[in-house]
This record gives structure tokens, sequence and C-alpha cells, in this order.
């Protein structure tokens, strides 16, 4: 099905924000690589670009959230899923040149500050992953609130190695932060018994 | 001693770059933020706004770095120090109201793909971070390599948190981050027995 203006908008949006950040992007920029008429963004979101920024983090949010599941749910445990997840995200990463990491950061460091609605869209996507990552680890016999401070540093190691390796083209603090990360999967899977 | 105009036009856009990012953050506010003459910004930085970025972010870099040896130098033993210094970085974050973190990271993210000269600053601070952890633990008798790995680790859980405590206004990532980094550390110290 091809996708319509208002989704090519979001889709343009959403590669924009991730690789030169929300105050990085203008309105006309998302517009040319939608092949959108101008007009059609304030149609479609009268808000105007915080409205879009929102809704393209939302909708980011969930998408990043899917491939969470397609990634890791095959895995034969929850240790193995969240490698999986380290070394797919490795791989994205070095496939577009250090540009396709987390979806939604560059933003959130952007807004925390600035902007309460996207702030506010940011926290809800991040709380998204958190629940799921711990409902993940729930499943595997990991007591509730250990799942979630776990998801909590799995999702940090993930975010920060992000930063790292966008920063230095190099793979090198992602593959750290996942081997911590297995570990410490690891390491909740023992004390859980 | 007071400071010079140069050294508060520097100030001004730190604090500015880590609040609101650099995209975010125009050379007006910032001379007016360093209460300096206009012109004076392109007297000490004849590259305009990217010379001054790539200086701010060296000097942010390096005050950044004396903080983890003022915070975590006193400290009986490494873990304890990383205990303490993410304990500091969580007081920080509650005091400023989840303004002050990390000092590059926003830029970071904003230049990975976009700025050649800003992205390679962030790349060296980086760097000069992870070198002073890894000595730091070398210290404590973690072998070279494993030194290496764990800072990139213990920094990419910092980073990560530094994300999610600021888009959720909330310490609870960076007290589940400071945790699983001091157990890194003390994991570490068990192997190198």
């Amino acid at each position: 099905m091809p996708s319509t203006t208002r989704e090519r908008i979001i889709e343009s949006s959403a590669e924009l924000f991730r690789r030169q950040g929300y105050n990085g992007t203008g309105v006309k920029q998302i517009v040319a690589e939608a092949s959108a008429p101008f007009g059609s963004l304030y149609h479609f979101f009268p808000g105007g670009k915080e409205q879009l920024g929102a809704e393209t983090i939302r909708t980011s949010g969930a998408s990043y959230l899917r491939l969470l599941g397609e990634v890791a749910g095959p895995a034969p445990d929850v240790a193995t899923g969240i490698e999986w997840f380290f070394a797919g995200a490795a791989e994205t990463l070095t496939e577009t040149g250090y540009a396709d990491a987390c979806p939604i950061a560059t933003v959130a460091l952007e807004v925390a500050s600035t902007s309460e609605p996207l702030r506010q869209a940011t926290a809800d996507v991040f709380e998204s992953w958190i629940a799921a990552a711990a409902a993940y680890f729930a499943g595997a016999g990991i007591p509730g609130a250990r799942s979630r401070e776990l998801a909590l540093a799995v999702l940090a190691l993930l975010e920060g190695a992000f930063v790292l390796s966008r920063a230095q083209r190099s793979t090198e603090p992602l593959v750290a932060a996942g081997a911590c990360a297995v570990a410490a999967v690891r390491g909740a899977l023992r004390e859980a018994g």
C-alpha cells in the first residue's frame, strides 16, 4: 500500500530528526524530502512543527518497540535476545555511516529543557520501551522490581553507546555496552535462580 | 580573577549548548548571556559559531574530566568512586531542574552526521574521558583491555541515563544505571582477583 502524504511527512521527519536533530531540521526540508506540497504540513499538522515533532517521536517510538520484539523475540533466552539486539544496532549503525541509531535520543536531549510537549512525548516513548523490556525480563523469571531496574540499565547502555559510537564513528562502545548488558542480564537471571 | 570576554563567551556557550543544544542556540543569545559586544564573538572566533562550538566542547570536556578526578579520586576504592560520581550527577540533575547533565552529549548527537569539525571535537573529548576512566580502573589492578571495556560501558551507562533522566525528569534511570555500573566494576575487580 503506497504511503499517504501524511505518512510520508512523518517518515521524512523521523529520518531527518534522527540524523540532524529537531532544531537542525526545517519544515521546508521535511516537505521537500516527503515530496509533499508545503501547505500540506500545516493542513495535517495545524500545530506546526511542534505537533509534527510530537507525532514523529511517538510513531518512531512505536516502530522501534516493534523492532525489539522482532529481533530479540526469537532468541532462545533473554540474554541472547539482548546480545542480538545490540549486534543488530551495531550493524545498522555501520551500514548507515553512523547515522541511524536511536530514533528519538537527539530530539530528547534538545527538547528536555525547552519544549514540554516534545519532552513529554520522548518520556512516554522511553517509558514504553522500559516497560516492554521489563516485561521481557520478567517473562524469564526475573522479579518485577529487578526487571525494571535491569530494563533501565540496558536501555541506558544502548542509548549511551549510541552517543559514543556516533561521535567516535566506531562500534567499539556499542560492543562494550552490549557485553555489559548481557552480563547484567545473566547476573539477574542467576540471582533469580 | 575576573573572567575575560573570551572566557565568558565560552562559558555562556557551554551553558546554552548543554540546555538547548547547538542548533537551538543563536550567537546573539550567546553574546547577550556573556554580556559581550556582538562583534567580540567574531573577533575571538573568526571561524564563527562552528569554531566557538569546537572550543566550547573541548573546554567543557576538560572541566568534566577534572570533575571525575575531584569526585571519584578521594573514594576508598574504584567501585565507590563510580558510585559517588553517579550520585553526584543525580544531585546536580535535580538541583538544576534536569538541565545540567553531560556538557557535550546534546551537541554530540546533533553534529555526528552534520559537522565533521564538531564531531571530531566530541569524539576527542569522549576519548579523553574513556582513557582517564580506563587508567582509573587499571590503577585498581584491572587489566588494560578489560579496563577500557569497563570504561566504555560505565560511560555509556552515564550518558544513556542522562538521556532517560532528562526526558523523564526522574533520577530513576541514573540510579539504576549507577547500580549497574558499580556491579560491573565489582565484577571486573573480582575477575582481576
